[in-house]
């Protein structure tokens, strides 16, 4: 436990709760998990535009990304960076995404608030608090989602609205 | 001011100050000015994937939400959303950019922390906090952005790294 001093000098101008992290980016992963629903099941794999990977394999990036960190944030133990288990029907890679958001929620509640603000080294190479590597685990996600709306238009199929995120 | 029991109860969780997102924000946006530079000067106004929009009008809407939502975090008032104003040359879309930087950085300055929570109806229309606000903006320019990669890459133009936020 922090003193009521520390929790005063640690958090005086914070803006963002871990509740309310969490929240936001379990909404942002169920949109994801939309659009990996959303897609035709051999295009998931296969669909490519200018050379860029498809979009099952930015999934395994975003997969791969989530549960490992989240694991560092909690244990300062990090595994060697590691793009998730590879699959093959749509079925398999939803049960890895489920998976997943229940790990995420299960490791989360194990992750003291003091720690978010605490310098660390990702994956034994990249510098940052957990807050800021958890921000561009969560904006990659983003930023590669918006690559798959591309997909998904250009094969004449509506994607799911960015704004819903229940 | 708060009380620092006010500040305490506030803030006790908070994980992300106003600097930092500030801090983010900006990255976020030098990285967006650097895609519309390295768009050419007729694509940027013109090209398009499965019917979506140019990446110079995904700009304007980067522009309309920037500034007017920091305009009514920092005074409460909403002018109507729309957005921003139209040109016609990379020259002139990116002068537009640079005014909306600096407009942040001043305009961000004079937002008590404390407002950071509290509840809004931002353009008298999206409820949320200013916090939950702001991060639906920066999250919808690295959405679109996204798409820019794909309109970059089919072009045969290899975009700016994702990574770098300088």
């Amino acid at each position: 436990m922090m003193s009521t001093k520390e929790v005063t000098q640690n958090a005086i101008a914070g803006i963002f709760t871990p509740e309310a992290v969490l929240k936001h980016w379990q909404g942002h992963r169920g949109l994801t998990r939309r659009m990996i629903e959303a897609f035709p099941e051999d295009k998931l794999f296969t669909y490519s535009i200018g050379g860029m990977r498809p979009f099952s394999v930015l999934v395994y990036e975003f997969l791969g990304m989530a549960v490992p960190s989240l694991t560092g944030f909690a244990t300062d133990k990090w595994q060697k960076y590691a793009e998730a288990e590879k699959v093959s029907t749509k079925e398999e890679l939803l049960a890895l995404w489920d998976q997943a958001t229940d790990d995420i929620n299960n490791i989360w509640a194990t992750i003291p608030a003091e720690r978010w603000n605490e310098q660390i080294l990702a994956f034994g190479q990249w510098p940052g608090t957990c807050t800021s590597i958890l921000f561009y685990v969560i904006d990659n996600e983003i930023h590669h989602r918006g690559q798959g709306y591309v997909y998904l238009r250009s094969l004449g199929i509506e994607p799911p609205p960015f704004w819903d995120r229940a």
